[in-house]
Formats: C-alpha cells, sequence, structure tokens
C-alpha cells in the first residue's frame, strides 16, 4: 500500500520499498519533508548527486475525496537554499496511485552532458526512454507529444526551456484532467532540480491497477458526502466556486494590499480592470473555450480553476490564479486581463513560476528596462525569457537575483522567494507567515488575512499567524487542496475519519496536530543546518525604511517576533 | 595628527574628529575594520544609509618609506555580504596624509535619483561639486576629466559605469603617480557601495601642508634605508622588481595550479607565452611608453609594476598582474598578452574587478557563450560589460551570480569572491587560506604556496596558513604593500621601529601581532553577526567531487578545519 520508487538518475536502476510506518500514512507534505531531511544532506548542492527530488500523493489520493489530490513534491531548492515542499493539482497524484505507489524519489544525477531522459512508470516496469525530442521546446508543445505518445490520462510532469538551463525560478507542471500539463508545482526552483538529474518528463501510464482498500467503505462513502456538503456551505469556498481565486482583487485593493508597482503600492487605480467581475464577465462574454467554474482534479466540490479565453473564444491560458493576476499584473501596473492572461501562458509555456517572474520584472521596470504599465514592455519582457536571452535568464533567476544583477534594493522576497500577492507593510499578519514559512514567502502557509482586525498592525500576529500556519498546515500534511482548510479549520475530525475509515488508523486531532508541527520543526532545523540563520527571514531594508504610501506602514517586524512564529 | 573627516552624503555635512586612542596610530586595516565593526550594523543592506565607506592610510603614510603607501578601504561588502577590506597603491593615502587626515568616512546616503556628487578635499573645506559630468563615462575618461579639473596631483578615486549600476564585482579605481586612476581596490563591490551614496568621486586636493613630524627623525631615516636594503636583498621582492607578479606564472605552471579553463585545470598547454618572460621581452621590444620596473607609488624599492605598450609602443594596459594574467588569460585557455591587456584595460575602464569578472567569464564560457580560447569572444563579452548589457551586467556580478543565471555549478568563488590564480585542489595551503579569509577567497591573505612542501595535501596546512595569515595581515595592518613581507616576516621590528621614530610610541612585536589577531577576530564577528556561518566558508560542491585532472586531487578540507584556521 505504501511503496516508493526509487529511480536512480545516473545508473537507471530502480527499486521499490514498502513503508512499514504508519508515519508515512498521510503523504503529502508530512512524507515529502521527511523524505528530504532523513535524506538530502542540508548543504549539498541542489543541483548535484546529493540532492533528491520527492514526488508525494495524500493519504486520500486515488479514493473520490473532494480536492484530495494534490501532489507535494520536495528537495532542497535553489532558489531559498533550504528544504521545500511545494505542490499541485492535477492528476499525477491519482496515476501514481493506481500503480500502488505513495511516493517516487529522484535520486543521484549522471554526468552534465548526458542526454536527457523521460522516466514511465506503467505497472509492468520503469523505463529510460530517450528525451530529446523534448529538449528546448515550451511546456505545452512538450505536453502535447507527451500525451501523443503516452495518452491523455497518462499523468505527466515535465519542465520548460529555462528549467533546462537550471534557472531557479523554474517550476514542474502537471497534467491537468485535460492532459495538459498546467498544473505547476511552481515554487522553488524543482524544475531546476528535475532538469539537473537530466529527467526531462515523468509520466505515470493510465495502466495501474490498484484500486484503493476500505477498512469501512460505507462509512467512507458517508464521510465523503460530508466534505462535500462543508465545501459547499462554507462561504469562503463557494464564493471562489463562482469567481475563483480572483476574489481576491477587490479584497486587497480595499485593504491597500494589492501589490502595486513593485511592491511599492498596496492600491492600483483601476484595479476594477482586473478583478474577480471583470474576469468573469470576460469569459461568459466570450464563450467558446472559455469557462468558469473549473475542476484543476476530479473530483472537486470546490471547482475554483478557470479557463480564460482570448477574444475569439479559443483558450488563452487556464488557469489564471489571483497570485498571478496580482504578481504580473498591478505589481506592473497593468490593467488588461488579456495581457496578464499572456503573460501567464508564456510563463507556463517557458516552465516559470509566475510570482517569481512577476517580482522580477517589477525589479527590472523599476529599474528602467521598461515602464509600469506598458503591456507591449511586459510581454517583450516574458518574450525575452522564454527566449532565454541573457536578460530572460535574469529574470527566471527570480526577483532577488534580479535586483542584484538589475541594481534594485527593494526586492521583494524572503529567502529568496518572492512575496506572493499580499503587500506585506499593510498585512503584518501575512508579512509574519512570510517570514515564518521555511520554505520562503508564501502565501499558501498561514494565511491571516482574511482574521486580522487590524492588518497594519503587528499585535498578536505571532500567535495569529502560527494558528493559521497549522490549519495551512494540515491540508498540506495529507495532500489535501489549501481551499479545504476553510471547511475543517475548527475541525478536522471529517478529514480524519475518512483516514480511519480507509486505513483503520486512528488518529486524534491532537496526534494528527503534532505530526503537522513535528513538520515544521524538521523543515525549519533542515534549514537550519543548511546554514540559514535568523537573520535571513527578513525583508529587504527599504521595507523597514520607506513607508508603503497609502497605509503609511513601515515592516516592524523583528527578528525575534518572526523567531517565535517559527518555533513549533 | 589622527584626523577623521566625517562626510554626510545625505546631508553633505562634514565633520573632523581627532583620534585619542592609539589603537588607530596604525591605520590601514587595523583602522578601517574596526571602523566598519563599530559603526556599520552587520545585517545591513550594503547599499542602504546605515552602510558606511572608510579611506584610511597607514601608519607611514606621508614619510619617505618604501611601499608605505596602501590605502585601505572598508565597508560591508556587497559581493560577500561581510565585512571587507580592500586595499591599493597610487597617490591617494599622502594626499590625505598632506591634509592631516587618518581617515574619510562616507556616510549616510541620498535618495536614489539623487544626482551625481563630487566631493572635494582641500585644506580649506570639503565641497560637494556636481558630478553629472562624470556619468556613465569609462574610468579613464573620468580620470582625464578629473585631472583637468582638480590637477594631475590631486588624489582621485572614481568608479566605472557598472559601479554606477550598483553591481557587484565593482572596485574603486584610486589615482596613480601619473593622475590615472588605475589603482583598483577591486574586490568586494566597494565601488558600488560609494555609487550607493552618489558619489561618484572623491578628490584629495594636492593642496595640503601637513608634513610629518617625527620623534626622531635621523633615527627615522637611518631605519628607512634599512628597509630598502631589506627589500633589495630579499630574492622574491627582487624577483618582482625584474619581471613583476608575472613571475608567478611559471610557478604555478610547474605547480600544477594554474587556473585553466574555469578552474576545471591546473596547467596550460603553451602558458610560457603569457608568462613573465614573454611579458619582460615584449614590453622591451616594443619599447615606446612600454615599461617593466615601474612603480605603483612613490617611494617605492620593489617597483613591481609594468606599463604594457600596444605593437606601436602606447600604453595599453598599467598595470597588467599575475592574477589578471591568470583569470583573464589561462583560465578563459586565452595564451596571449595582447588580448590579456586589452582585457585588462576594458575592465579598468568598465570598473570592474579583473578577477571576479575574469572568472565570471569562465563561467560564460562553460555555459557554453563563448569557446575557451576565444580571444575575440572573449574580448566581445568584455565589451558587453563595459556596454552594460544584460549579459555584461551578470558578468559584472561576480562568478557566483554569473554561475547561477547561466546554469554552471563549478563556480570558483569563497563568499562570493572569486578564488585567485591558485588553483585550489592543487595546494591546500592557498585553499585553506581562501576557506579563511573574512574577506572571500584572497590571494593577499595567507600566502602558503612558496612554502608548502607538498602543495597537495592538507597536512598541517591549518598552522601553515594561520602563519601566513598572520604575515600577510601585519602589512594591511599598518598599509605597508604586501610584497614588503618577504623581508620582514622573521623580524617586524624594522618597521616597529620606524612606528617608533615617528610616533614615539612603542609597540613590541607580540603587541602588534596582537593588534592584527584582534582585527581578524573582529572581521569575522562581524561576519557572524552578518548571518554568515561556517557552512558558507566552502568551495562549490563539484572541487569535492570532481579530481583536477593534472595532480589527481580533489576537495579535502573538513568544514572543522577551516574553521581552525580562522580561530585566532
Amino acid at each position: 500500500m505504501f511503496s516508493i520508487l526509487r529511480i536512480n538518475t545516473a545508473t537507471f536502476e530502480t527499486k521499490t520499498e514498502v513503508f512499514n510506518s504508519n508515519v508515512f500514512l498521510l503523504g503529502g507534505r508530512t512524507l515529502s519533508s521527511r523524505m528530504v531531511s532523513r535524506e538530502v544532506p542540508a548543504t549539498c548542492d541542489p543541483f548535484g548527486k546529493k540532492n533528491k527530488l520527492f514526488f508525494c500523493n495524500g493519504a486520500l489520493s486515488g479514493t473520490i475525496v473532494s480536492s484530495s489530490d494534490r501532489l507535494s513534491i520536495g528537495g532542497k531548492s535553489p532558489l531559498t537554499g533550504g528544504i521545500k515542499e511545494s505542490n499541485a493539482g492535477g492528476i499525477v497524484g491519482v496515476r501514481m496511485a493506481q500503480q500502488g505507489l505513495r511516493c517516487i524519489a529522484l535520486e543521484d544525477a549522471p554526468e552534465a552532458d548526458a542526454g536527457w531522459k523521460i522516466v514511465v512508470i506503467g505497472k509492468e516496469q520503469t523505463e529510460f526512454v530517450d528525451g530529446e525530442i523534448l529538449a528546448g521546446k515550451g511546456v505545452y508543445e512538450k505536453s502535447e507529444l507527451l500525451s501523443d505518445r503516452f495518452g491523455i490520462k497518462a499523468g505527466c510532469i515535465t519542465i520548460g526551456p529555462t528549467a533546462e538551463k537550471l534557472l531557479y525560478a523554474t517550476g514542474l507542471a502537471c497534467s491537468d484532467p485535460h492532459g495538459v500539463c498546467s498544473r505547476y508545482a511552481g515554487r522553488g526552483g524543482l524544475g531546476a532540480v528535475m532538469a539537473s538529474k537530466k529527467i526531462i518528463a515523468l509520466v505515470i501510464l493510465n495502466d495501474g491497477e490498484v484500486k484503493p482498500e476500505f477498512k469501512d467503505q460505507d462509512a467512507f462513502k458517508v464521510g465523503t458526502r460530508k466534505i462535500v456538503q462543508l465545501l459547499k456551505e462554507n462561504p469562503v469556498s463557494s464564493q471562489f466556486t463562482k469567481y475563483g481565486t480572483a476574489a481576491m482583487v477587490d479584497i486587497c485593493q480595499a485593504l491597500k494590499v494589492l501589490p502595486t508597482q513593485n511592491f511599492r503600492h498596496g492600491v492600483m487605480e483601476g484595479a476594477e480592470k482586473i478583478n474577480a467581475q471583470s474576469m468573469y464577465d470576460t469569459i461568459k462574454e466570450r464563450g467558446g473555450e472559455g469557462q468558469t467554474q473549473h475542476a484543476c482534479m476530479h473530483p472537486c466540490a470546490i471547482q475554483c480553476s478557470n479557463v480564460y479565453p482570448d477574444k475569439d473564444g479559443k483558450l488563452l491560458c487556464s488557469p489564471v490564479e489571483y497570485e498571478t493576476i496580482a504578481l504580473m499584473g498591478s505589481n506592473l501596473c497593468l490593467k488588461d486581463l488579456d495581457t496578464i492572461a499572456t503573460l501567464n501562458r508564456i510563463a507556463n509555456d517557458a516552465g516559470v513560476d509566475t510570482l517569481d517572474v512577476g517580482a522580477a520584472i517589477g525589479v527590472a521596470m523599476e529599474a528602467g528596462l521598461a515602464e509600469f504599465g506598458d503591456t507591449e514592455a511586459a510581454i517583450a519582457l516574458m518574450e525575452e525569457v522564454r527566449d532565454l536571452t541573457p536578460l530572460g535568464r535574469i529574470l527566471a533567476s527570480g526577483c532577488k537575483i534580479a535586483a542584484k544583477v538589475l541594481g534594485v534594493r527593494h526586492a521583494p522576497h524572503v529567502l529568496g522567494q518572492a512575496i506572493p500577492a499580499y503587500e506585506p507593510r499593510g498585512t503584518k499578519g501575512m508579512a509574519m507567515t512570510y517570514l515564518s514559512s521555511p520554505m520562503g514567502a508564501d502565501h499558501t502557509f498561514g494565511f491571516t488575512l482574511r482574521d486580522e482586525e487590524v492588518p497594519t498592525s503587528k499585535e498578536g500576529k505571532v500567535a495569529l499567524s502560527k494558528k493559521f500556519q497549522l490549519i495551512g498546515s494540515r491540508m498540506d500534511a495529507m495532500g489535501m487542496c489549501n481551499f479545504v482548510r476553510y471547511s475543517v479549520r475548527d475541525d478536522m475530525m471529517p478529514l480524519l475519519d475518512l483516514v480511519r475509515f480507509r486505513y483503520g488508523v486512528d488518529i486524534s486531532e491532537e496526534e494528527f496536530d503534532n505530526i503537522v508541527k513535528e513538520t515544521l520543526r524538521i523543515e525549519h532545523q533542515f534549514n537550519t543546518d543548511a546554514g540559514i540563520t535568523a537573520l535571513d527571514y527578513r525583508f529587504s531594508e527599504t521595507f523597514y525604511e520607506e513607508a508603503q504610501p497609502e497605509t503609511g506602514e513601515v515592516m516592524d517586524i523583528t527578528d525575534e517576533e518572526s523567531a517565535l512564529a517559527r518555533k513549533w
């Protein structure tokens, strides 16, 4: 039931091991971070033989539980220099489950001049297939080639041309239910880590025959329906059903935390042009392939995703999410959804994270390489990324390196990872979370914004951030979509019951939270062992010295406070 | 006698303070590192208001003692993230002495969009002069404009266009006895630190009237002659008189530590084409402005510098030093002195450190951006640096950042500063020194190579490196040229006597060494406080895993060993 498939990328040897510990039952980040901590030396070169890449599905993967199929990918991050778990929706997790796998490990590394390989995992065997045909191609084309060869229902993970060049802001693209590799584990440069092992794609064939077993199938079915009910009843997740994550634009604009002009401002005049209603209306008006209420995985009762169509109703980009709307939109003073969707599409094709590269383009605009608000210039910069020009490589290295090379002090990142779409001087809760995440600035980790009475005040934010760090991490811990958290934040038993009905293993809320906290301790310890100190968990000095104009706020969180928020 | 001139670059206020402590009597690195440690918060942004730049001359500056006029420049380094002292020859130190100054401090910083200023220090006043006329120009042109305006004998420090853009591998160019800003405090990015304060040049007028005072002038004169005698008698410094530092090419080739092909090899076929004899013969044959045995400061009994002429006998570059010959020559598989001198000239004009950018070009060649050994391609890359193209900016950021952006694992640096011209797997003494310097990999710090019985062995190298760290640091400690160390390594009294004859202050060898050791402790503490840990003092993983072909050696120095070598 709990098998790990170990794949040596230098010798092409493979080995299947069976886990004999319940610690690994939960899968997800619980598993990936423990694997990284146990098997990857913290100080190793992320692109060397000693780093490993772990792909872990969750405890309920392969069942019919809504939103249970996030794939956690773990390794040492080149972007942050610390531990990384990045997760994505799509169909890879379920394909792994159908092959009886809870974890796939890519280990070792061949010489840098070795040829590209595709790893193909099927019920009979694991094969290394020549991957040169994919080299240099965009993710969309790679995706088509993979679908053509391995079937539209194969679970594929591939990388873009930027990752092939070992650039830091590159992700892993996982196939969605339509066979398109559009579901990104975008953060932390794990795309480049896979490239360093000369694996250009990982394919799990749709020939798996392992079916989930249940200790109590009837109870499991009832419990599954309960999750759907909870999701439907919850006002936040149900709002996402209609509008998707773009609903955050108006909220953030109202709270003055909408990243604008390279995180110099928290309000953008004209933000309504890129808000949820605008997006909804545009998609509905254009029709064609456009779609709201779209699911990144099956089954899902939230369906927060979308398909954004061009003027002719043809698919332009799917999905277009709030984080991208902010980082590649307001942060660049762009007020046009078509431009944002175009940037998003090029980013997906190039294989880069939209947040890190959006932030890098913001830095480039501040450096004077283009005007803020210039849609054509923004697209031209993204094309440089896709074309791998020197400037494109700078941008695909993320905003920290871009700021160094372009001479910009106001670099919006923590631990090298770009700040997500909530301007931190205006929300000290989110700021505390950014400073507390072992992964670098991260919006899925400890989302306080909806629960801050006075967002600009740091009062009580250590406790608030920790509360939501735990709530968010519970989802990652077992491979659930982060948006399920709204429905179970006060009562995890509906999910833990499902674990019990499936595996016959009783985990109390307290035991579960102890596992989650232990994961955080393990992750922070890895970072410490990697040479990351308390002094690294800081914003750029400009955030502390220059007030965000709309709120009049500077960053005022001290090292001591953020250290408390990292202590578990 | 010991005055510090504090210059606030934001408010244009200036203030002169008199030191009342003998600790500051030695000047040089003894002073600069103490000032940085006391006044610069270790975690500050090197380009922010809190960083300061200290210019310190040495205890014997302004006297007729040979080789006593190195200028130590200190601050927090953007390149390493730690403390920095970078020193240069030239005439600035003596001009400071003639104005009665032991230290000039540039403090605070104006807004980033403030105009460029020239700080002009004369006997009557310190002025801020509009510096926009210098903006964007090369160092040679800046140098001419400064000479035209302030006289050929003014002591000037300026920066190149790369530093104006806050790039990390940029130095400070100090005027030589001919009024050309060709004497570089090249390492650590202090050029960009001056730029961050919007100071484009610092000028000390030649109107200073302060003359050195002596407790015992006759004894001082005798002592001065003794130093000259020691320098003339010493085989190493006298070898440098004829051949300059290029004498190291043959030595390093023989020891298999000549950096070749991005530090992949330690031997270059055809190295004799760029050795000292070749350089000597070329200079002598071409005649014209060419010159061997040239002095970077007056007086100097070593005169290791040179003027390298082009085919028509016109000055091409002065000086061309061994470190540049290796990093911009053998390291790029270039076997042509004219090409090396051309690269050197462009680097000087652009305002970058030849070591860090030479190493970055090596990385770019390994990334496939040009062929090793291609002279035209190498020059084209340097022209990109001068022209500030995106690729040029990558290269002017030094080899660590270049390696990240260009996807190269074998990045030859420690703490972000490029390894100097001794391949570390072949000389474990130098390797230990690179891992021990608080300044990043540094050849002037603990030069063991001439004293290693078995260079490839790490046996005894902690002690050997520490021995030479002390010997080398003694010179920096009082503003003496590093090459004087050969003559006083077993007996510092000839120099300490001069301090006594001048100031009437008795410093025993033991007391002096305690001051030197305390400087090192202060510097290492600053780095610790800045968040640099023992794990940062490492080479790239490739040096540990891949043997240097000619010696068969990998790096085998452990963290524990290098930590011992940093303990004082």
